[in-house]
């Protein structure tokens, strides 16, 4: 796609919120990008214009049958005052793998980036720099067709807003308990679980709120057929330290492929640590736990990078891992990975976009 | 709720479309009743106002995390003038049972339907009165919070919007040719197949597309943990008659839980043919398939009430049902339901509401 980006700038920029109180998702910024598809038209008119309600029919296809996906990526305001995007072609791969689950046409990965890329540039004085603060990014796409027939709709729009967001855990690196969810499922093989799809995220709501009012922070998902398998915690992937392996659920249609995921991957592989892409138990877990070889628990996502899981309850079980604090390689990854997106460390990956 | 409710009249009705090719919620009346909800008032503000476009936050969460739910309903005008509908009080307890697995507020189910004949009263003279057609009721719920935090929304809007549409088979009774979904899964326990929540059919578009493309009207789901157990038909509930039998899949979780379905078991029970609720394979359905058991195969939905098959296609198995013709016992139930839908045949079970 090579259309021009047209830009529309507001009359009126917003205040910026107190960087101390940012949260998550609270605040947005003074422009987003929008860009149309009908299916006679392809996408078209891509431009960034004032942060806005949008108008959408009733009848939008989006409220009734869910044809909705999303992506999270966030960027960085290094030393040098340049902009830094993390591994952002693995997030439009994956937004093209979901538009394809779900129905709705590719996009253009470049183009969408360079279209962040332009929108990032025009508010970037919206990037916080307080440590662990960053700029969030959501592109995400809804079927706007105003027809309730069950199929595909005909027209959507790619729209990208932009958040100002706090460190995920403002104490620091805080682990948290979380619960294995024995009721309730989030995906199945054959359904859209690997896909970024809002109705997965609809799906977990109410296990999430369960296990709030129990005094956890999130739920560990079971696999849907055996309940017995590991698949994910809260929206985060999860890995398992074990008697010096690190091992996680391999991808398997129903769990979504992280980019931090991924990332924490590769740099185990680069230092060496043996790290498993496998079907993976809760009673393995357990037994571990019992066998005092449970030495690391942590969940990887864009929002918190990563995330350490300090106790497991798993029926009447209680499993303390490493005392409840922040594991060595937990630590170590997390150091390393808010390096590289700030900045601090140097990019020998590939992994990192500036400008 | 006792609140009143506000009306706004047009001050420009639309024109009415050609009765002949109305087709499905594609053209929409003159008004629509909207409510809000807010975590501290709960639902207010009841009101109809002329039929627009909705202006939402981008940031609103049902384009991300898919909270919307949402009921079908039916009103049809009577010989009398008199405007029916069919039993609605089923729709508004489904619509809560969506509500509480999506974690949505609860509705007040007499409120809703007070609120949706004083909107049907205003746009009576959008009901078409061709045999078939009849004034299709899309009661919706989404989420209107605008942040990207994942939990329940603290907002959201109750929107109910009239569509007049056609007979679902222009030539009257059709049976279809459907294909048994292999790869594909539509829902699983503990997930929200249960529900009418817009995230269910996202994921079943893809499939759906499919089978189109191979010239199949619909797919037959399998259930996702065995891949054996029939679950639904496209978005209808199915039922089999088998050596005088009429059997349907059990409610287990994973199925909508049908007004037509129900009604059709009680018309069943009452006319003394053996009806069963229970787990039923593709494997004991080729059998009967291939002793020349299977008699009849149709779905039941709001849209279309009976939809009989007439081929039914399972890996290289072709099942031919009743030669390709409808069976007798759809088109009695067919007659039956529509007749008391149409107010021509009495209502002796209390499952019409006319005004």
């Amino acid at each position: 796609m090579s259309e021009e980006i047209k830009v529309q700038l507001t009359a009126t920029p917003g205040e910026k919120p107190d960087s101390q109180k940012l949260g998550f998702g609270k605040y947005f910024t003074d422009h987003m990008f929008v860009m149309d598809y009908h299916k006679d038209k392809g996408w078209h008119d891509p431009r960034i214009v004032p942060y806005a309600p949008i108008v959408m029919d009733p009848a939008a296809m989006v409220f009734h049958y869910g044809q909705a996906v999303f992506e999270g990526m966030k960027a960085y305001l290094t030393d040098s005052g340049k902009v830094l995007l993390f591994r952002p072609d693995q997030n439009m791969q994956r937004l093209n793998c979901s538009n394809d689950r779900l129905g709705i046409p590719e996009i253009d990965g470049d183009f969408v980036i360079h279209a962040i890329k332009t929108l990032i540039e025009i508010d970037k004085s919206w990037i916080p720099t307080e440590k662990g603060t960053s700029l969030y990014i959501r592109p995400f796409i809804i079927a706007t067709e105003p027809c309730l027939g069950v199929r595909s709709s005909y027209t959507y729009q790619l729209i990208v807003i932009l958040s100002p967001v706090g460190a995920y855990y403002s104490g620091g690196l805080e682990p948290v308990k979380i619960n294995v969810e024995s009721d309730y499922t989030r995906a199945v093989r054959g359904g859209i679980g690997f896909a970024k799809a809002a109705g997965n995220y609809a799906a977990s709501i109410k296990a999430q709120e369960n296990a709030k009012k129990d005094g956890f922070s999130q739920v560990l998902w079971l696999d849907a057929i055996e309940k017995k398998y590991i698949e994910e915690v809260g929206s985060m992937n999860i890995f398992f330290k074990i008697g010096g392996k690190v091992i996680t659920p391999a991808i398997n249609g129903s769990i979504l492929k992280g980019v931090t995921r991924s990332s924490v991957i590769a740099l185990l592989q680069e230092w060496g640590v043996p790290v498993e892409e496998r079907k993976l138990s809760i009673d393995e877990i357990f037994e571990a736990s019992q066998q005092g070889l449970l030495e690391e628990v942590f969940g990887t996502g864009t929002a918190a990078v990563i995330s350490p899981v300090g106790e497991l309850h798993w029926k009447e079980h209680t499993m303390k891992i490493n005392e409840g604090k922040i594991g060595e390689l937990s630590q170590k990854l997390y150091d390393t990975i808010t390096g590289l997106q700030s900045g601090n460390l140097p990019d020998t990956r590939n992994w990192t976009i500036t400008f």
